[in-house]
């Protein structure tokens, strides 16, 4: 059981992190790619305090530096669902919970808008973890939505297993290439079906699928929190970065504009801040 | 006529002054001592990300460095005044009135609360300022508090004026020494009168006075300007940084806890964006 779960590992996630560990809190911190990757592919930043003209890749690495000159080590992996379960909170990781009496999402704003029907055929044939629903669909037709390549191995696992696959890759020089696969370079419109997922639609076609897997960096906020305040895709905090559900802060961009490096490195700072008030109370 | 007037010079105020730069707002930036003293004063820092182990000395060079970089400059005075005027607010600063469509307070947390009395004798006897009012006090008897070393030739001005003075300095090895002038090293606890001020009280002994001056580095959020919304000491701030007062926003520790430079530079970047979202609306 941990104190705080921080999700996210840009510039507010990063904050979280460090103050986590410096009020000594029993912490784990997830990121679903490397540290403020967003942020490495920053040209020049002006305005971040005390760093001047610096580089996005450089300022993302002194920032990863920071962190592990700290000693704090970062869990890699994707947190797909966040539950309620008494005083704590259960975290979906792959086939994994984690368990955590606050939680802090730093998980910036999606450039993905969720496809339509996502969340409601959500664990109706819809899934986002090839390792916990892959089993359920041997031997059938799936449907691989893929955000990004290092989500590959998945990929090709759930190939494996299914009768027949189609990948569609949401980004260029998708290396997939299997017996039973077709890639499908077209964006998604919609998943339909009745009860249960039956097709996935295109603009000029329709698939006929069993099952369809959405493998991303991070889900929206509202999908990966149930009963989450959101407004306008953003997370509606309080002035101390609490959410509408008590024990859950979020930092940084994921809570509204300015989307900017230092508002995101403060907010972190205050997220970590009020999640210790929030446990001393406890 | 400027666009922005930002007041202060610690994380939050640098922050400011960087983005209202970046904007391109036509701006003015008010620093009541060097670019962020407090943060001078601190050991060493851990968790400002991006700067790992960075001694407070260390930090305020930064920060100041920073700003230079970009060609900022800033007004070394102590502004004692803000008041509406129309759609814009006038600054007092010493004798001269400086004009702003926006105001970015970042003023920090005040160490020194008011003495009691002060806020009600304000301009009946209690003045902030000796260069404005000092000439009123011509052959009376006065009373100069002062918080600072740095603000000796001031009261060195008032005692020349005077007939007698008392200074009651804040601060250790005051070096006042002139014929008409009493040292009293003691901490005064209220100002007293009637319509007028006539005494300032000790915890053993009065003194009457026809007038006191406070000489401080900042005064009160509330004093400084009238109206404005604080509660315990801090301003009411949205999450967008603005004040009760349109127009008047407020960032870093005197928008309240945590006292965290992170959290003061973020809401140094967010109170310049909301000041440039309102200039753009009107």
């Amino acid at each position: 059981m941990y104190d705080i779960a921080i999700i996210g590992s840009g510039p507010a996630g990063v904050s979280a992190a460090l103050n986590a560990k410096i009020l000594q809190k029993r912490f784990i911190w997830f990121s679903s790619g490397a540290v403020s990757e967003k942020v490495a592919r920053a040209e020049l930043i002006k305005n971040y305090p005390g760093l001047p003209d610096i580089k996005g890749g450089e300022l993302a690495w002194t920032l990863k530096n920071h962190a592990e000159s700290m000693g704090i080590e970062i869990t890699e992996r994707v947190v797909t669902g966040i539950y309620e379960t008494g005083d704590k909170f259960s975290l979906t990781v792959g086939s994994d919970i984690f368990e955590s009496k606050t939680v802090i999402l730093c998980i910036g704003v999606q450039s993905v808008k969720p496809v339509r029907g996502e969340e409601q055929f959500l664990g109706r044939g819809v899934s986002y973890c090839a390792t916990c629903d892959g089993f359920l669909y041997k031997g059938k037709t799936i449907a691989v939505l893929c955000t990004d390549k290092r989500f590959e191995h998945e990929v090709e696992y759930l190939c494996k297993l299914a009768h027949k696959a189609y990948v569609i890759p949401l980004y260029k020089y998708c290396q997939i290439n299997m017996p039973n696969t077709e890639i499908i370079v077209d964006t998604p419109l919609e998943f339909a079906g009745d009860l249960k997922l039956k097709e996935v639609c295109f603009k000029n076609k329709k698939i006929e699928v069993d099952g369809a897997f959405v493998l991303r960096g991070a889900v929206s906020p509202a999908t990966l929190v149930h009963g989450l305040q959101t407004e306008g895709g953003h997370i509606v905090v309080k002035r101390d970065c609490s959410t509408n559900i008590n024990g859950i802060f979020a930092a940084g961009d994921c809570t509204g504009r300015p989307y900017q490096y230092a508002k995101a490195a403060g907010e972190g700072n205050i997220a970590v801040h009020s999640a210790v008030e929030f446990l001393d109370k406890k």
